[in-house]
């Protein structure tokens, strides 16, 4: 057993910088830090965030033991002092951020924290682990729900993910991004998610015939029973020893949700063929489930070609987001008190571009279509900014600034994306249930046209900045340009092309 | 904070089957069932076992807690019986494994479970799960470690990873394939491991100005000194900030380990300037470190093209296994006991030839060269058979059978790879500590030809069947060929082309 929510959990540098603040006596000085992400995973038009809820967990419990505090004792790098500010650490801050199940776009702030710069820097590590790795599952899974339209996802996983932690709260990520039920029992326990499943191979291989144990499930789970017809020969054997067993439900009126699996061959020509024995033989209420390496793509894909398959059962591609295995969100210092208690704006220059961050204490906020209640845009402001709805306001593209669209007055509505999690220290938000963010997520793609939401090419949102925030940004680099010809023209310009996301 | 060795951690369908064969009177039926790999991670030519301590402690602590108990209770699917018989559950079985750290080749048997069929199928998620894990980044370690060739690497991830298990045990996993430091402090606490770090681009963005931070982060810790020199600008003020600091350190005899990270930009480029102006300025023994999204191929060509780092970072791309984000290890039934006691071997036919296994009680032996002690070829057998060392062995390609080879004998010998891991239930093996796997792994390196080696396109060593094993696997395939007429020619020709790997 580990406990998932201990404050070792972080980086060790993170301990080195905060006895390095604490020797400095900066052990007060005020800190903003904007967790953000920088490109959506597997291109798709959006991201699901997720994880918050287990932030808060580890917030509440963050404690260190005095096991913790030998073990740092031990390496010889940590003196008294500081062992004995970690021995009464808990975190005081502010944090505000987007609630679970939103839909999010990349360079949006979606968790901010106003804390004293010891302790941003301590939860840097699980703020980022759990936000994105749940934000990665719960969007690869809202992928495979929408290449399956109306069809049922089953998450499938726990067998293939990277950890038990991983199938955990992997699972849980799964529903928030509209699986349906999952097959991990500790992780239905945990969060409340539905459970299912029948059985296996090693099933049907433990009786002498095939027909001997599908009988004998069929007996035992009359309720729910959907035979894994891949043993021996699909069609040959499978598919005919179920309609057997089927028939047999029938003849005792026992028959209520049943149907097969197929495990294994072509899926597309397995499920059309199963379908017309099943059909028939007067079974056309029973489900035909598949397994098998399934992701997004070949969902669509044996859609396209017409197989009848309706319930998907997913494992290895959801559970570990395969062609895209992280979310790579960051954490960056956005502002810093100095001695006066002034918040000095901060930016991180560099030669990479798209690793320039955006300054300041922010806002986020959602400009929506008061007709169709669509999304237009989002906006990204100071957070001393604020927008009147009773005015026309015109939004520009943050790199093409050529760019811009004005949204009458009446004819659009705004929400605040941040919310209050943590005051000074103190939990003042409830998480809902994964079920309930799960049908809030539902409603969040709603609000997207459906050009946002094609799993190839998908039109890409703008995420503005306020006039105020881009003139900030821009000056600083100006700044930091003029003062110091620190930087070569060649990153200016790859600078200045830079895009939101 | 989670129980990471519930077992409730499992797929719903096991509990179903389970209490299915309860049901049958079926619970002190003997099975035998292995977990093996289908192929090898990255097109990599071997791979690195790893993950059995985790699956020893949770076999060690398998309690159903009494809310554990009422959980399953509430779904309505289980009677009281089987919940009476979970209160009890303890595994009674006997297990053999390859061990920690080993070299392991695909369709070879890994672990072998000798249980009553319900315990062995309630351990499956979790066996799977946690090898499947722990192997993929150990091996994806192998890789990067290679590719690094005599320069050190650092396990960076815990921000990146798939949940803080993830991170956690893939930590263990990365320094048994071979990374020699860890930034995660929970993992360096858990498993001995090594920590290290030193500062973010935060620290630098705190102070006024760049030389400041470096000055004050050298001063705390001088023993230790990387400074990271791209907040600003790498070349203009991140490299000569850090020269002007180590000067100093060297004017108060305070130099030990020092030099300089970079982070964004081009590493290649970046590296060789700034280790001209680290040498011109006297400072041949900085060490030049970097990070920046790597992995196996981009540290390849970047030493391929005279890159002057020594010492590489790896995050989101060792932690998640990028490129391969599975192991797909899978667990099969081999063989199961009839009611005179006897053992029925098992084969599980399918449309998909490689997901045919070996049936039969087996072991895994490994042929060794006496004069090179490289390894020759690894032979699974039945596990009744001995090879007499006194005698030539020929062995023979699993599928391309007229590939021979003769060992002559006094010029080979042989390993048994399976260990007995548990006996009746009773833990009998002491697994290393992560340090001790680490270098077990080094060696078990050594014993393979460099041909091997090679990240890419590497040879591939034979893993070759018994003549026994071979015989009973195809008269069982010919039997339910004959037997049922279940096979469909084309699926019978897949078959016979079938490649161990």
């Amino acid at each position: 057993m580990i406990n998932t929510f201990s404050p070792l959990f972080t980086d060790f540098y993170e301990l080195v910088m905060m006895q390095g603040f604490l020797k400095e006596g900066r052990k007060n000085q005020i800190a903003i830090f904007d967790l953000f992400y920088r490109s959506n995973p597997l291109g798709h038009g959006y991201a699901i965030f997720a994880g918050l809820a287990q932030v808060i967990e580890y917030l509440k419990n963050l404690k260190f033991e005095e096991s913790d505090i030998r073990y740092l004792r031990s390496l010889n790098k940590f003196d008294e002092d500081f062992l004995e500010y970690l021995r009464d650490f808990k975190f005081s801050g502010t944090i505000h951020s987007v609630t679970e199940g939103s839909v999010v776009f990349p360079g949006e702030p979606l968790v901010k924290v106003t804390a004293p710069i010891m302790e941003c820097q301590l939860i840097e590590g699980m703020l980022l682990n759990t936000i994105n790795h749940q934000s990665l599952i719960a969007t690869k899974a809202s992928r495979i729900v929408q290449a399956a339209a109306n069809d049922q996802v089953v998450e499938f996983g726990l067998r293939r993910a990277q950890s038990t932690g991983a199938a955990i709260y992997g699972a849980r990520a799964a529903i928030i991004g509209g699986c349906s039920v999952t097959s991990n029992v500790q992780a239905g326990k945990m969060f409340g998610l539905q459970v299912a499943g029948t059985h296996s191979h090693s099933w049907v291989l433990s009786f002498p015939t095939e027909l001997e144990a599908f009988r004998s499930f069929a007996k035992l789970n009359p309720g729910y029973c959907i035979l894994l017809v891949d043993t021996y020969n699909t069609l040959q054997s499978g598919v005919p020893n179920a309609i057997k067993v089927f028939d047999e439900l029938r003849e005792q009126g026992l028959l209520t949700t049943y149907g097969i699996r197929l495990d294994s061959g072509d899926l597309a020509y397995l499920s059309k063929k199963a379908r017309q024995l099943l059909d028939a033989a007067g079974h056309k209420q029973a489900v035909i489930a598949a397994s098998n390496d399934l992701d997004e793509n070949l969902i669509a894909d044996l859609r396209q070609q017409g197989s009848k398959i309706t319930l998907w059962g997913i494992g290895t591609h959801l559970i570990t987001s395969s062609g895209q295995s992280s979310f790579g969100g960051v954490y960056k210092m956005a502002a810093i008190q100095d001695e006066k208690g002034q918040f000095i704006p901060k930016i991180k220059i560099s030669e990479s571009p798209e690793k320039i961050n955006n300054p300041g204490d922010k806002n986020l906020i959602r400009l929506y279509d008061a007709a169709s209640k669509k999304i237009k845009a989002d906006l990204i402001t100071l957070s001393h900014e604020k927008i009147d709805t009773n005015e026309d306001l015109t939004i520009f593209h943050p790199t093409q600034t050529w760019k811009k669209m004005t949204l009458k007055k009446g004819e659009f509505y705004i929400k605040d994306l941040l919310v209050k999690i943590v005051d000074n220290g103190q939990i003042v938000y409830k998480s809902p249930s994964a079920k309930e963010i799960r049908a809030y997520a539902i409603t969040e793609k709603e609000s997207l046209w459906d050009e946002f939401k094609r799993i190839t090419k998908p039109h890409i949102l703008p995420v503005d900045l306020s006039d105020e925030l881009h003139k900030l940004k821009h000056d600083l680099i100006d700044h930091i340009y003029t003062t110091s010809q620190e930087m070569p023209t060649g990153c200016l310009q790859k600078m200045h092309s830079e895009q939101s996301e």
